[in-house]
Formats: structure tokens, sequence, C-alpha cells
């Protein structure tokens, strides 16, 4: 266990204590189908207690079927059957109310180089008119770039410009109660977030609304700026090591995230300042409830070393992450 | 068949030519358990060929549940238990890819007076703080009305006030392919829409995703203003009758609307302004693919006759209907 | 006086009982340089009492620079000069506080024919990407129609489509305390609304922020769809008639409009459900002010019976109405 | 001259080179008046060469009125004479289309303790109901918060918790060509960005509209959080000194920034994603115009590695920065 991580929320309230328990290996041959929805209607591939370590082969978004940088995206892709997800993996003892801590041990890419894939898809990214921000404008011409990346190496991005290897996973969630969500969007169950502060090393606390939380993940990142502007990420396919835990009665209406460092809230909704404001009010709430501040100081006190990150502005829903150093909360 | 509709696009391309068929009743006992998501994974409980014709006994959105104007709506409402839907009605021959044509023949009030229930549930509503634009401030007080509602002498709202009864269909709607959408979201698939015009004497198109389209629908309004303000409508238990059609090969990416005058297409979005663009779009490229139009012509000639009416502002995704009169376009 | 006008609140509240008074010609000549901002900066073209009755001479919104479909509008628009203004016109004995009531009388085309331009602007409109939604797609290509229009004729689109002449003033306002805002831009001080109810027919209340309220108006349209789609209605040139009024003391925060038939409130911000958001407040404020409305109940009836009109959907705001009918509210 | 400012665009652009030139002191009398407006119609309190090093006396946001903490905002403050500005300051031979260049040399507290306030004004700030995002609910409480803030002490928040002083200009612009636009609104001039990164050791590049550039600048902030949540950032009084330089013939649509290790574009705008879209959009463009790259790759690029800042939510329009490496864009 990292050092941090023995100090963390997962360890003080979880039922495993943080303690790594058994091990599993969720495979491409043991997961067989992946799924497209966060839902309750598909049975699960692996049932599970507290404390497991498993580590699981996840595809790239596109499933690996843009193989080159001669492909056309919207000739391969096939709608809704896009972002497959591993899972969903039954937790012992999790139910609706309950809070699944999932620590993410490492992301490491897998399968023949070039492993990454970026690409522009017609009607879809920051910049450019959508099926939702709808417009008249002709579509953007498609290109895929195909690129190198390696743990130590970073992502080739050309002779000149190598950027650093920065994995995150950018879908994860756990089960809605009676919905089965796209696993292109986010929301209150986590999914389709893009937000590169959950990454190796972090703990995301993920509400339970089914029993059985029902995790699911998939579509990890080797590297992605504030937005993902142009909607699709540098997507490749990993074995990605998560270790989950169950807090019991720690009822989270929104995902949260702890790392050595801060303590984040995550919301995700249209327009963008309504996923800010839902993860500022759930910080406020949050250290009015854990922290001992009164609601109104820890107001007045975000507004002064709160920290926003914009994980996309890209998916039906954006996604913002609010933050606040523990070294200023825990004084 | 009334008169319009002979004229109609149903009439026109329907496999029923818009001639009603066999008739069906949707009781609550035949219908057993309503449901709260739009999806492909519960049972059907009709199986129709197109024409068929359908009185559905809708319950209000509460379920029935709020029965005083003492009533504690949070109290007493079971999220996400909320806006039972009839169906879903299996479509002999639909297809995804289709579209599923639904004529309203009438809707009455069902059940003991007062039928009619309006309330300001705490956090939800067009003009408070919510779930999704986050606030600080404190939510205000609920209140329940109970009013009386009948078809010749309207919503009684007091000894001054009478509103007619001008009643529609809240939520209505087919199955996505893969997912299970709640009911109080509107979407590409139509569902908690809100719009006044899904009245009697109007025919709904509906994308068909899923085989047999599987029709679902509730939520009647007796009345409702612009907007669905405070996000209860004047909600009431109806017999709502349906008449049901299918268009081989009409695919449609949102919902359109026909009446004796106008034509409407609809979309769902937030922010509003992309509700308003999804419907116009639609709109142009409706014009452009079935009336002749240069597709910028149509964009200049609805910036000097094209109507948008507010459905809700209110629900998870806003939703606008986008329209234009026959009178105008069939010149 | 038309007889509504007798029980309008004007007539009411006015220093003139809305009663005409002293009669000016705001011509070309007398006008000199028009006005593309809203400000206290400029002096006064005409000084009056209230109940004067002032027929302006309106230009087009290009000033009559697009003079064939063959123009290409980037090459002749020169911005910020854009949306000529008549006025200012000092208001004798207004003062920040009060507020100024503008009947208008009549709006009539003048000039040669074709005398309606609209056309397609690049960056600019509801369905591109503009220098707000800003998007890499390439602009449309531009597009000038010229088009004949008649109060009796109407608006002829081309040899199938004649559309009404249905005329409004799409930019009237006071000027701000100490603010010169552009004449593109709609805000608490009226400016560019782009709302077809401010026709003739209509009274518009506006908030009085500077000495003499400095009315400025322009901008008339010979006919235009909810949202001006494209951002360019039927822009003309005319001669439009106005008769003012002054109530002392009554302090709006929005601009209100009142015809026959409703009473209206006027919002204007992004994104689009601010809009409605402004304008259906400002409405059950003034419900419970000054029409014995609890505030919630008039919130819960609006929620049944109030009626939103969108304005327009391509200004640096976005201009909704809401308006509910008096028969209602008085009844 | 700092070290990096030797390579910077100001050094390699600018008239004067990015060389200091002549000091000008701007205190609290020679500056008289504070401004509200950023616009034309203001004399300039000084004109200078390129190179001109400027120490301004600037107020905090209130003009020093909130001076206990038992004080109540809303009583005391005095809409629309809020954020008081120094300036205009002329610069010779600005003309529109130029560039100001701006270097932030420092700033220092001033005045007597406590020097810093922060408070809760009631219907403004990003988690509470506004005049914008108008709601029925009550208002928050009051607050007033003052607090000691030194340059080596920090930010003193209360026996546990100290800040780090790390102080920016909150609002700097220059004048639009003919209107003038409240202090409280940033928008394509600059004006109340609140953007933490306009900080000592940056240098802002701003379009110049009017002749003479004129030069605003106030509002300083000795700490904030991304956002602004409250709207109240720790605001003080204080001598910030900039040294002016003349970029001929670049011109800019919005204001950009240069530090030792980035480039970065703002954006302001409502609803936030469009303020993200503008400065994401003008980063494309620069790295194409200036920085050799194809346009759609350098959107798949900042895709990869662009970085987002949220200046303020809670502004008329929202701010953000989208900035990249130097590092890697100069590979």
């Amino acid at each position: 266990m990292s050092s941090w991580l023995e100090t963390s929320i997962m360890a003080r309230k979880g039922l495993a204590k943080a303690k790594p328990g058994a091990e599993y290996s969720l495979t491409e041959a043991s997961q067989g189908r992946y799924h497209y929805v966060y839902g309750p209607y598909a049975a699960p591939v692996l049932t599970v207690d507290p404390g497991a370590v498993i580590a699981c082969e996840t595809h790239d978004a596109f499933e690996g079927r843009i193989r080159s940088e001669t492909d056309i995206p919207s000739q391969i892709l096939n709608f809704p059957y896009l972002n497959p997800q591993n899972g969903p993996i039954y937790v012992n003892g999790a139910e609706k109310g309950d809070c699944l801590a999932v620590y993410i041990k490492s992301i490491v890419p897998r399968g023949p180089q070039p492993v990454g894939t970026t690409c522009l898809i017609p009607e879809f990214g920051g910049l450019v008119g959508t099926g939702v921000t709808a417009m008249l404008n002709a579509p953007l011409p498609e290109r895929v770039r195909k690129l190198e990346v390696t743990v130590e190496g970073g992502v080739k991005w050309n002779d000149r410009i190598t950027l650093p290897y920065d994995p995150f996973i950018g879908t994860i969630g756990t089960s809605p109660e009676i919905e089965a969500i796209t696993s292109l969007q986010p929301d209150y169950h986590g999914g389709n977030m893009d937000l590169p502060d959950v990454a190796p090393g972090a703990v995301i606390y993920l509400p339970v609304n089914a029993k059985g939380a029902l995790l699911y993940l998939g579509d990890c990142h080797a590297v992605q700026g504030d937005g993902e502007l142009c909607g699709v990420a540098l997507e490749h396919p990993t074995v990605t090591t998560v270790q989950v835990d169950l807090i019991k009665g720690w009822t989270l209406a929104w995902p949260r995230l702890e790392t050595k460092d801060f303590i984040m809230t995550i919301g995700s909704a249209r327009p963008m300042e309504d996923a800010a404001r839902i993860a500022y009010r759930e910080l406020v709430r949050w250290m009015a409830a854990e922290y001992g501040f009164d609601p109104l100081d820890a107001y007045l006190l975000l507004t002064q070393c709160g920290k926003l990150r914009v994980g996309n502005m890209v998916d039906p829903k954006y996604t913002l992450g609010a933050s606040v150093l523990k070294s200023i909360i825990q004084a």
C-alpha cells in the first residue's frame, strides 16, 4: 500500500481498510462481451469482496477498430456500440446508499504499436457543431492519428513533440438503480467523466445505487488536455489494475476523489457552469459535514483557494472537478 | 378519421394509411406494473399491428400518491420511481430506422375529484436552485394544490379563476436501442417532453430504435403553460386513446409532430438554445428533404416565419418545438 | 386613442394619462447622425414632454447599405457601426427610478422597393458557429435577399410565398446610467430585443436610468419568426410613430409590455433559460406586487397558463417575453 | 528586465522591445475620480510612450467602503458605482488594430490592516440565484470578512489557516471603440476577467480598439480560487506597477497572455462552454498563425495537452484561459 493510502478516507472508512485482498484478472476472454451502457440489466462478470484487486484488460474507446491513419471513423464506428466497458463487477455487501471506493493502482498500455489513437469524428468535439449544438456548417474533414505510446517513452506526437505518458481512466462508475446510461455519458454515477485526476494513485469514491454496486470501467487515456477538446483523447487499450473497497452508509450524491494532496468533488451537467456548481456545492457540503466548517465559511474560503479542473467539454454532459488542498482544510 | 388526418403524413406514408384497426384497452389491471424507464429491458404488455387503437389508463406523475393539500411531496415521493408509464407496446414490423406514428385521439380525466394535482417540490422547478443548477439558497416551502378537473368545466383554480381543460400527453416515446432512460427525461426518443402540442388531434412521429418500437406513454396534463414553470403541470390520471401506425424507412433523428395547420420538429437539450437549435435544424432539413427547399432558403424563410414553443424548462433536458405553417411551405 | 389604451397602465399611471400631446417629426435630416450605442454620452436630438407623439424615420439595420442581392455583406458592413438608432429623445421630468411608457402607434415602410432586406452574414446566426459560440467549421456562404414589402401586399418572398406585413420595433430602449451599450445587444434597458410583440398597438414600459430617460429606437422588422433564426429579420426603413408617457416612481428592473389582452415581462440573457427565468420571475413579482397574488401561488398558476415568446436567439443576449392573459389575472 | 521577458513576444514585437522607459506614478490624488466603465468618453489621466512604467494606486473593488465585519454590503454599495478603475492611460501611437502589451511588474498591498476584504452580497455569486440566474429562493445572509494581508505573511484566514499572498489584477483592459462597458464585466477588451494568471511576471496582450488604447486597471486580488466562487475574491488596495509596450499591427480578437512557461488565450462569455470555445479557438488560430501548426493538428494536439483555467464563474460573462506550454509548441 502506498504510504498516503494508509491515511486515506478509504483506509479510515472502508470495510477492508484499504488493504489489498484477493487478486483477479478480467481478461478479454473472461470479460467476453463488453458493455455500452451502465445499468443493472447485465450479469456480473465477477463477484468480489471488498479489498479485491482486479486487473482489467480494457479496450480503447473504439474497441480497436481504428487501425490505421487512413481509416475513416464514420465508416467504421457503429453508434451506440462505442466506448466498451469492462464489468459489471459485483461487490459483495454493497447496497444503495453505500459508497464504492476504487483505488487506481496502475495503468499500462497493452497490444502492438502504435497503440494510441486519436481522431476527428464528424459532428463531435468541442469546437464544432454537433448533434446537440446543431449547426448548418459543414463538418470538418475526418482525420486519424495513430501514435506510439510507452510508459517510459511517453506519447510520440511527431519528430519534434513528445508528450508524457500520463494515463487515467476515462470512464468508470457504478450502475444506476433502474436506468441504463450510455457509456458515452457521465452523470451522478460516474461514467464517461474524462477527468485526468482519475489516475494511478488516486481513490475515486462512487455512489452505490444498485445491489452489488456493479462497477464498470474502460476508456483509458494515455494523455489528455483539459476539456478533451476534439472529443477523442489519446485512446489506448490497457491493463488497468484497481483495488475496491466498500464504505457502508456513506451516501454520496456525486462521485468524489482523493489524492495524497487534495480532495475533489465531481459534477457533470450542461451548461458547463452547472457542472461547476454541482462540484463546488458538493465540496461545500463535504467540508461542512466532515471537516468542521460552517457552510458559508467554506463557501467564502473556496472562493479564495478552490481549484476547478475541466474534465470534458464534449460529452453529453460536461464534467468538472472542484478540489481543495488537504493542507488547507486539515490545518 | 378526422378530415385533416386523411391528408396527413401518417395517411400518406403509414402502412395502415392512418385507418383505425383493432381496438385495445390497457387498463391498470392489464398494465400491471408501470415503468419508470424507457428501455428495451421490459416485456411488452401488448403486441399490436399498425392501425391499432389503444385506450390507456394512465396514472398521474405521482401515481396517485399525493392525495390532499396537506400532503408533503418530499415525504411521499420515492425517487426514481416517479412518472409511471404505460407500455411498452410492441408494434409488429417496426425496426430500427422506421418511424412510429401516433395519432392522439382523445384524453379524458378518470378517477374521483379533485383529480388534478400540482405542487412545489424542493430543489425542482424553473425558478429555484436544483440538483443540477446547484445553489446554497434554502429551498422554497412545499405546497400542494388539488383541483377539480372536468372536460366541460375545465380546471377550477379558485373561485375567481378557471382555466380551460387543454390536455396533452406529457411523456411519450419509443425505446432506445440499449439505453434505459428515466421517464423524467426527454431526449431523441421522445420521453418527458411536456410539450402542449402533443394533444388530441395531433400526430407525433417517433424514431424507432428497437425492434417493435416499444411505445411508452403517460404523464398527461390537464393544462400547462409554456415551460412547465414550477416543474409540475396540472397532473391527472386519464384514459388516453391513441392510434398507432408504422412508416417503414422514414428515419428520424428526433421526434416530429403534425397538426392540421403546421409541422413541428422537437429538440431536447441543455442549455435551452441547444434545444432550439436541434428543433430548427431538423425543420430546415425536413423542408429541404421533403418540401423542395434549398437548405439556406429554408433557413432564411424560417427566420421570418418559424415558431418556437417551449415545452419544459425544468426537466433534465429542456424541450422546444419549432414549427412552420403548412400554408406557407405548401404554398 | 384606441379603446384598450384608455384602460392601460399607461393611462392609469402616466403623467399624460396616455393622451397624445405635441407632435414631432424626427426625419433623417433632423436626426443627423444615427447612433450605435445606448448611452448618456450623446446630445439629445429632441426634448419633449410626456404625451409627445414622435414620427421617426428609422433606417434599416444596415443603414441602407445592402442594395442588391449580389452585395456581399461582409465587405459592406463596418462593425461596430451597425443597427443605427434614432434618438436620444429627452423626456422632461424623467429621472432614475421612473418608467418611460412608449405606445407604438404605427409602423409603415418608407423608401423605394424592394424595401426589405435579409441575408446570411458569416459567423452570425442561430444555426452557425459565431464569434461567441466559436467553431472551427467553415462559415456558410453569404446570401442576400431583397424583397418587396407593402402594408397591404405583405412581404413577397417568391412567386409562391407571401408573408404578412407584421411589423415591430427590433431595438428600443432607454440609456443606461453610465454604460454605453452597443445597439446590437439587448439588456435591462431594452435595446436589441427583436421581440415581435413590440408592435403597433402595444405599450412598452422601460426603466429610466438616466436623467431625461434618453429614448432610442430603430431596427424595425417587416416580419420575423420566433428567434430571428439567421440573425437578420426582414429589415426595412420605416416611419415609426410612438407616443411617450412618464410614470413617476414605477421602478422596473427589466422592460415590460402590455397589449389589449396580456401583460408581459422581458428578460435578456445567455444561456436562454436565464432569459426565461428573468422574464418569469419578473412576472411573478409583478403579479404579487400589483395583482394581489401570493408569490408562490403566482408561480404555480403561471406553471399552468404562462406563455413564453422567444424574441431572438442570435444577439449577444437572447430575449424572451413571459406573459399572462389579463382575463386570468384580473378575473 | 527579468530574464524570460527578454525572450517574450513583447520583446520581439514591441516598439520599446520590452525595455522600461519613463516612470510614472498614478496616485489617488493624480487619478482623481476613478472610473466604473471602460470607454472612450473619459479624459486620459496620463499620456505615455511605449515603455512607460506606471505605479498605480488601486482601490479595492468597494473603493474601501466596507470597513468592518459588521458592515452590511447591500446598504453600503451603490450600484453601478462599483469596481473603481485607474486610468484611462493614453499610449502614444496606439491605433485600432494594434496590440497593447502590459507587463505586470509587481503588486503590493497598501493601506492600514486589515487590508483584505471578502463578503457575501445578496443575489451575487456562483452558488446562489442572481439577477441573471433569477430564482425565487431567499438570498443568503450577508457576511463580511476583513483579513490581514502582507507580502511575507500571506492572507491570515483564521488561527489555523493562512493562504499565500498570490496577487493579480482582477480587472484590466483597453477602451472599446464606442461602447462604455461596465467595469464589472469582462469581454473582448479585457475588463473584469478575474483570472489569476494576470499576475506579476506575466505579460497580457490587449486588443487596441480606440486611439491611444486607453488602458484601465484595478480590482487587485490578494488571492483567489478558480471561479471566484462567491463573487468576491480577497479584495485589497494596492500599488500595482505595470510596464506598457505597443505592438503595431498585431490585431487580436481577444486578450492573450504570456508567461515564462506558457502562452494563453482568454475568452469571456456565457454559458461557460462558450468562454472555453473562444479561448481554445483563439489558441488554435494562434498556433496556426505563428507556431507553424496546421489548424486541425493544433486542435488534435490541444486535445492532449491544452490547459483550461477558470477565472470567474460569477461576472456578467465568465472568463476562461486556454494555454499550452511553450516547451511543447516550440519543440
